[in-house]
């Protein structure tokens, strides 16, 4: 018996209402299916499921229509092919003789696949479908998930169980998990997951050798039913690790050689392999630095290896000094990324992509956007999110980051004047990129959930339709998947809605403040530690003293990051009374006094948001309470739990972050709450 | 081949000296032995090997002297029988016919062996012999070493490599590492090793049962040839986990009656068992609290099962609120042993003995004396030392500890009027305890130089040294120490001696100042963080703001914790202007600008400690160099790491500890040094 969390958004209910529920029999009782289209491709198969659950009848499959009204699926044909591209589709109701026929016509089994799936979020939030004229396809090329899973069956950043992929060193035997975990991928969009960690481990190094590649094979197997290429994090140092070479110098012809053959191997057994995942030269990881060799040196002879099949190389911007000296004040991590590749703008062959993450640290609550996106006019880019929430409370906390993607793509660059917004960055349109798109971290696990956090589900489910068309609003996809996932009452939509949209600003007050970010413990990130990462060696400072914090970026007096931007970003960014408020302390170092744009004190904004964040975070839970009878008391008993520990550790968080700066400003809460 | 940091202290290097070598050649190259001690006894067979090694000859054993001048060894007999006690000795010289003869009369067999040893170590630091009149015994009943070690061949604050007891969660097949110990313990005087850790995990739980006992009872074999008793930490619960029953009741009868069987079946295997050491109702262990009863009870019904046979319960009294919330002032950590027992007095039985550590507090560079000694007339006592450096600097840094152990007990508590010394108390003579003694939590495991920083060997020495006669001074115990582990040579031992006195000092001088305590990284307890246990449960806080620092423990403003002692210390400690600088924060909250004792500011002290630290410990390399080819290079090669290592990361302590005061109050450092 499957249950309620381990379907997600998936869940088919029956549709109760007998007007609505007969409509839909009418119009998808009697499936229209051309030879070429097979009754067991995974989108028909869907199809019928979804048909069977929802209205309680099993369709009649037929190659000509046998009602009045059906429904027709087709691929695309003629000035459709190019018009829809393989991933395309439309879906179009029109009148015939004694009915109607609604169409749905695939450019690809992909568009097929999206368009069924489209279709079934329309008929579970109960829309009606006689006048449909939807035509879609995706605007970003590369949608992908990045697993951080290790083949111990561990997950660096994890946060529901173990990996769906690998168990005690191996990859699974049953991979049945990792077939719905496609499936959940692909009713989002997703077309391309990299297996795994990034931090290429012993075993995984020896994924692209001929001893572990039919292993490998069989993954890429369950995922290509669902439209989705396997990829591979490689790891820069196989050739002498697992190819016997005393060197891994991509400019060694036996390096090159060696990495050819490994290529062709893959392909033998993946023909549609997507490419690599690198991380080089980042966090003590092995890359062409040790040759004396560039970032694009290296990746240019990995790209040399995939391009006789069409595979792609996703070359990691996260590259930066970690083993900083806190005492070192010139040096600037934030700086790190954009000081290492806009030199190589252009030099980089178009197989390979740049992954950027969303801002020049690490996946803080709040940061500026990575000044690379649009610093580098000659380069494929790419966008890298964390969905799995290693900064934004792991999963224990609610954390709706939606909004937080969406700010960052609605992001001007300025890089070709006015307009030039981040999302243009990355769908390639900006530069006329040949590859670009976006990744993220995943954040399932075998969990019975997916995601330990039920509601964390809803991360998953919004990257993927944002980076599909990230004209969706925030607002938009949250109530989709509350429908799908929760059902059509207005009460819970509402409630859920309002508990999601708000989520990320109450974690952002009160956890690090004003864009400082950190203020985590050290190693796994959870929980409040205002110096954890203070006097470390990993570039992540906040520099409070007793008169006041923030680290300046500016030119005249700080490290010079804001002049990484464009004229116009990096005045307001380089001005303390311009810059945006919840920006301010990335930017700038200012006295507790000084006054925000809001008209408060900086030490006021601390305490007020403190004291706020705890109480939203409470708030939660009654919002949640509200709910008791109209959710399945699995669900609402399992998120009732996780919002109590949050509103718990709000308060922890509040108390020691308000203490914090009171001991240290001495200046008093203007409302006289209590500060320990 | 032994290696020279594996024979620690027992090198017996050949004397080159050939002069001194001949007298004692002469002396001890006949040794007579009565029928009734044999040549194989483990003294005897220490005295030949050593005779051999230093004088490179083989002594004639004869039953009647064959030589003018020769070396009798004897059991006691008559009035020396009770003077020395099992473990007491006499050497003297006395003239007879055409030579000298050299008597070792042993009051029993263990007294035979610390006599043996005790000549060794005069022969190895050349000392002449031949008017020796000499007469000890042990000052302190119990001689004891706590080992962590869990069945894993984990050790629990260990920091030499694996446990010696222990493999893959198992007893060590091979026990002669087990030996070799057990020689090394016996030759400073040690009577009694626990051999698990006081957090008794699973598989110790059952060491107890009859399954394991053959295994236990090998491990006392060993120990007992080097008149060492094996003790078990045991689980307060064992008679849920191991014994079947529903509870651990100690009111129980059944309860009572596992326990009595289980001790039972423990000296069927082991007749000279010492007896069980329990963590109960402390840190999460288990305990009487969950029955309802108090500590008195749950030892008492250990007592009782033991008494038969003539064990004894050692119950430690590290108990407190590991749940602190950190927003609480009223609860203090360091009041809570105190609390807990006091009022237990004189209702445990007379084979129970409380185990409470030198401080209140947890091993810290600097506390005072637990208020419980001098504070329980009628309750056996002993003293718990951590030999094992988990607070001062993990066998990284060098911290010669005897300086620290030797103030504990040379505090006097006035619990009887003046002179009323913790020594006293641990010694039994004070209250007049029927058992008293000491323990300390061992620092060694399977490193070939057993305690991972070989200059380590000094502490497990001189813990040994000093607790059987707590009258030898600090500075005698190293020079003891130097000789025998590094040779007689002047500069060596002058060198070694102020390095290992001074250090103590200087590891106080760069980490947490005054007495405050803490300020490492949580859980491993290695570097400096000075807030990491400020806002944690551990009840383990410095209230640093901009204005000061310190926790007030006095009667009238803070916690009350100064009136746990005797009035003329409490009126001390209680008094900010009196009070020993070195304990200031310990017990006063005060502002960075008081001023101590020593005319300088509170901050003015911390940035001069910080400084001067630094460069002591810079300075222990440079005093190191100078014996470069004094030493074998083994030996001083690594020891030269280790203050390699020692010397940078006391820089980091200094410039982290020195930043966050000066961000904190703001006030410059006096005489203008880089503070970041």
């Amino acid at each position: 018996m499957v249950s309620k969390s381990y379907k997600a958004w998936l869940q088919y209910e029956k549709i109760e209402t007998v007007g609505i529920r007969n409509a839909y029999i009418k119009q998808l009782g009697n499936i229209v299916l051309p030879a070429e289209i097979s009754e067991f491709a995974p989108a028909i198969r869907e199809l019928k499921v979804a048909i069977r659950a929802m209205l309680g009848i099993e369709p009649v499959v037929s190659e000509r229509p046998s009602n009045p009204s059906y429904f027709r699926i087709a691929m695309a044909s003629g000035e459709e092919v190019e018009q829809l591209g393989s991933e395309g589709y439309r879906i179009r109701a029109s009148r015939v003789d004694a009915g109607t026929c609604l169409t749905l016509v695939g450019g690809g089994t992909s568009g097929l696949i999206y368009g069924v799936f489209h279709l079934l979020r329309l008929i579970g939030a109960n829309e009606p479908v006689s006048e449909l004229d939807i035509c879609e396809k995706p605007v970003s090329q590369l949608r992908m998930l990045n697993q951080w899973d290790n083949a111990d069956g561990s997950i660096e950043r994890g946060y529901a169980g173990q990996s769906i992929f690998y168990r005690n060193g191996q990859i699974s035997e049953r991979l049945d998990r990792v077939r719905d975990y496609a499936r959940l991928a692909a009713s989002v969009g997703i077309n391309g997951i990299s297996i795994n960690n990034v931090n290429v481990h012993k075993t995984e190094t020896a994924f692209i050798t001929p001893g572990l590649l039919p292993e490998v094979a069989k993954v890429a197997d369950v995922l290509r039913a669902y439209g989705i290429r396997l990829y591979l994090s490689v790891n820069f140092a196989a050739p002498i690790q697992v190819g016997g070479l005393a060197t891994a110098d991509p400019l060694d012809a036996a390096v090159q050689a060696w990495w050819q053959e490994t290529a062709k191997a893959i392909y033998d057994y993946i023909p549609d392999f997507g490419g690599f995942v690198v991380k080089a030269d980042s966090e003590h990881r092995p890359g062409p630095f040790t040759y004396g060799r560039d970032h694009a040196d290296g990746a240019n002879m990995l790209a040399d290896a995939l391009a006789p099949f069409g595979g792609i190389v996703i070359w990691r911007c996260f590259v930066y000094n970690c083993m900083q000296d806190w005492r070192d004040r010139t040096t600037d991590r934030a700086r790190a990324a954009y000081d290492h590749f806009t030199p190589l703008d252009g030099s980089f062959k178009d197989n390979v992509i740049l992954q950027i993450k969303n801002g020049p640290m690490d996946f803080q609550v709040r940061e500026p956007v990575s000044p690379l996106f649009g610093a580098m006019t000659k380069t494929n880019q790419m966008m890298e999110f964390q969905v799995t929430q290693e900064y934004t409370g792991q999963q224990r906390h609610l954390c709706y980051l939606v909004p937080q993607w969406k700010e960052a793509l609605d992001f001007d660059t300025h890089a070709q004047g006015e307009g030039s917004y981040v999302k243009r960055v990355a769908d390639g349109s900006l530069f006329g990129a040949k590859h670009s798109g976006f990744a993220a971290v995943s954040n399932i696990g075998d969990d019975d959930n997916w995601t330990g956090h039920t509601l964390a589900q809803a991360n998953l489910y919004g990257y993927g339709r944002l980076i599909w068309n990230p004209e969706l609003s925030a607002q938009q996809i949250a109530d989709e998947w509350i429908r799908q996932t929760f059902g059509n009452d207005d009460q819970v939509i509402n409630v859920i809605s309002r508990m999601l949209m708000g989520s990320w600003q109450t974690y952002e007050n009160y956890t690090a403040p004003l864009g400082v970010g950190w203020m985590v413990a050290p190693n796994h990130h959870y929980g409040p530690d205002v110096d954890g990462y203070e006097y470390s060696r990993w570039g992540t400072y906040h520099f409070a003293d007793r008169d006041g914090i923030g680290v300046d970026r500016t030119t005249n007096t700080g490290t010079g990051y804001s002049a990484q931007y464009h004229a116009i970003n990096a005045e307001v960014y380089g001005d303390a009374v311009k810059c945006p408020d919840e920006l301010l302390l990335f930017f700038h170092h200012v006295p507790y006094t000084h006054r925000l744009q809001s008209g408060k004190t900086v030490i006021q904004h601390i305490y007020d948001t403190h004291f706020e964040g705890a109480e939203q975070a409470d708030d939660l839970q009654k919002q949640w309470f509200a709910l008791e009878g109209l959710i399945d008391s699995a669900r609402y008993g399992h998120v009732r739990e996780r919002l109590r520990e949050q509103a718990q550790h709000a308060k922890q968080w509040r108390d020691i972050i308000n203490t914090y700066f009171y001991r240290k400003s001495g200046i008093p809460d203007a409302q006289g709450r209590t500060i320990y």
